[in-house]
């Protein structure tokens, strides 16, 4: 297996786009990408989307987005993990240089979701939850999270300000990321006396229903030497499933498959979690980012609540998450939030997140997530 | 590079299943791989599928797959590319065998699509074809198919009979598939007074609406030398796209997207189209065999419809095409057809494909195609 680079990466602003539509912004995202990394052509490309088929009736999505990207012809992957199917565009490509089979692979994500009504959008979000045994009975994904939260409430005492801190956190970094879609501060007070939607969790507590898409350039860490690259290295990969139920696993706030695949791409990149100088994690809801933060090892269970509240997780803490402001500020157009992630931390290691850069960071993680947590797709980053 | 083998099939009857579910079918052919395979587990599995979200409600499929069959944890892809899922798993799960990355793989395909009512298969199926400038404006599959069958009988003197010997000849086939949705033999007679779904092509034209999976294992090739099975080597693969809009090619009747994956599959096996003993081709309309048999190379442009009736494509024929009966007589559950075809090329090869077997075929071929060609991908087998 070869080494891999990632050596250019593009995105498009994040938000409510009703002049954009889903091949607008996957060719504006890809074409972004293709500039960055200064290459003339790609082999071969991945693109990661949940539902295109259930939010705007298209399917046969990768060869569609190959084509108005005017690649026609060159393999066009689709892949499908839920909100985790950017990040598995990412394994996928990263599989396909590591192993030779092409040198130049583009792998993007994309999602259109606000040609929907409300209710189809929260539809065609819980077919990533189990339609018959779980949906049928009417739950929505709010509501799954807030079982967790409840649960994770009841059983460490984590308390309802320290869920609000996170969005509080993520808020405050995604208010300097010029493509977020809530570029903007909130409060502690805010978040607790926001709208209620499936108590314990408010408004504040959701990520949003977004338009948007990322694409990034892989290719063999020797082609991007000698193209002049900043050496950006994938070091990690870890992908791992987990029970598609809530009901069914043993503790609903511990996210199995997201320490499972964290676990992977850590023995793969021979490094700890104290190795790792930030995070790019998948806080779809504010109880996400905690259970997160202790499935990847960074807490012991339970102590995800006073990590936030100590401020740990801050740009300038101890391990930084979601300098972006992650899904909840930025947005989260599902299939593209894994690829957004990347571009994050090509932008961080370059020395270019303005205003929300991580100090001296040379190491960084992706962790992806699909549904209550049945899937998740991690990376870790090398800048050498 | 590592060499790639099959080591195990299974399949469920293909039809209209109305007491089997979507996980019940993946879970049924899954197990069957498996047993037949002789392996103990299973490190790492592909679902095709086309559009499990439009017909029944459910996406993030690849966790939900991997949790019911009893594989939780391991790493689950779901890979869409409309009616060519299937093989697109099977390239998926051969590079990441040949990859090194992981021995036992598991590649599944499957659709649910009795469920819907007629207009919804039929809404579902054409967002394979492009949403917003060709299904705008009221066109379907055999719509599409419709015009190719028009074009081609227009340049090249194709006749409506030679259409309709392509199925006459695939329900011959698949009379003697235990697996069929319409194991009965049919007269072009009988094609010619079918009921018209889209002139030229009429219902006996058209594969069905099908509900039905299929799976095999691939692991390295010392592998299955080492647990005594037989092996049956993937010597080629090929994937390429075209113009997701028919209206945007040439040539309405030319298949690029198949030649271009053919010739990589070729090249890659170091093989010619003389080379290949029998091959399982995307006959999701009679013309589209036709079409397909050109771009392989297996006739000049044009002389497709010639050669079926020179009864060059039947099993004691030139290059036996679709011995399973082919997507005609044994039914088209979207995402499944693609890895239904290795099925019937491991069947063929072990000599297990009884009252349809091909006389000492030792290298066969796969074409998988999805939307009116906007995608395909091809394999090359080799038994030793």
């Amino acid at each position: 297996m070869r080494d891999v680079a990632v050596i250019g990466v593009g995105i498009t602003p994040f938000g409510e786009l009703w002049n954009k539509s889903l091949r607008n912004l996957f060719t504006e995202a890809a074409l972004a990408a293709i500039d960055d990394s200064g290459v003339d052509r790609i082999q071969s490309m991945y693109v990661g989307c949940m539902s295109s088929g259930l939010f705007v009736g298209q399917e046969h999505l990768a060869a569609l987005a190959a084509d108005y990207l005017g690649q026609r012809h060159i393999p066009s992957t689709r892949v499908e993990s839920a909100c985790a199917s950017g990040g598995l565009a990412m394994r996928l490509g990263y599989m396909e240089v590591a192993s030779g089979m092409n040198d130049v692979v583009l792998v993007g994500g994309v999602e259109k979701m606000t040609d929907s009504t409300g209710p189809e959008a929260t539809f065609g979000l819980g077919t990533a939850a189990d339609q018959e045994y779980e949906c049928y009975h009417g739950i929505t994904f709010p509501g799954l999270y807030a079982l967790i939260a409840r649960a994770h409430m009841e059983k460490y005492g984590t308390t309802r300000e320290q869920l609000a801190m996170v969005a509080v956190k993520n808020h405050k970094n995604g208010a300097n990321n010029p493509n977020a879609q809530y570029p903007f501060e909130i409060t502690v007070d805010g978040v607790l006396k926001s709208v209620m939607i499936a108590d314990p969790l408010r408004i504040l507590d959701c990520s949003p229903i977004t338009d948007g898409a990322a694409a990034a350039i892989l290719c063999p860490v020797d082609m991007a030497k000698k193209l002049g690259k900043p050496i950006i290295k994938v070091i990690g990969t870890g992908h791992a499933t987990d029970t598609i139920q809530l009901c069914d696993r043993d503790d609903p706030t511990w996210l199995e498959a997201t320490y499972l695949a964290a676990k992977q791409a850590y023995a793969m990149a021979d490094k700890k979690p104290s190795d790792i100088d930030f995070f790019e994690v998948h806080d779809c809801f504010t109880i996400a980012e905690i259970c997160v933060m202790e499935a990847l090892g960074l807490v012991d269970k339970g102590k995800g609540g006073p990590a936030v509240e100590a401020g740990k997780t801050a740009i300038e803490g101890k391990f930084p998450i979601n300098p972006s402001g992650g899904l909840k500020s930025k947005g989260h157009p599902v299939g593209a939030t894994g690829i957004a992630q990347v571009y994050e931390i090509v932008k961080q290691f370059r020395g270019e997140a303005e205003g929300r850069q991580v100090k001296n960071a040379r190491i960084a993680m992706t962790q992806n997530m699909g549904g209550s947590g049945a899937s998740t797709v991690t990376h870790i980053f090398e800048r050498e």
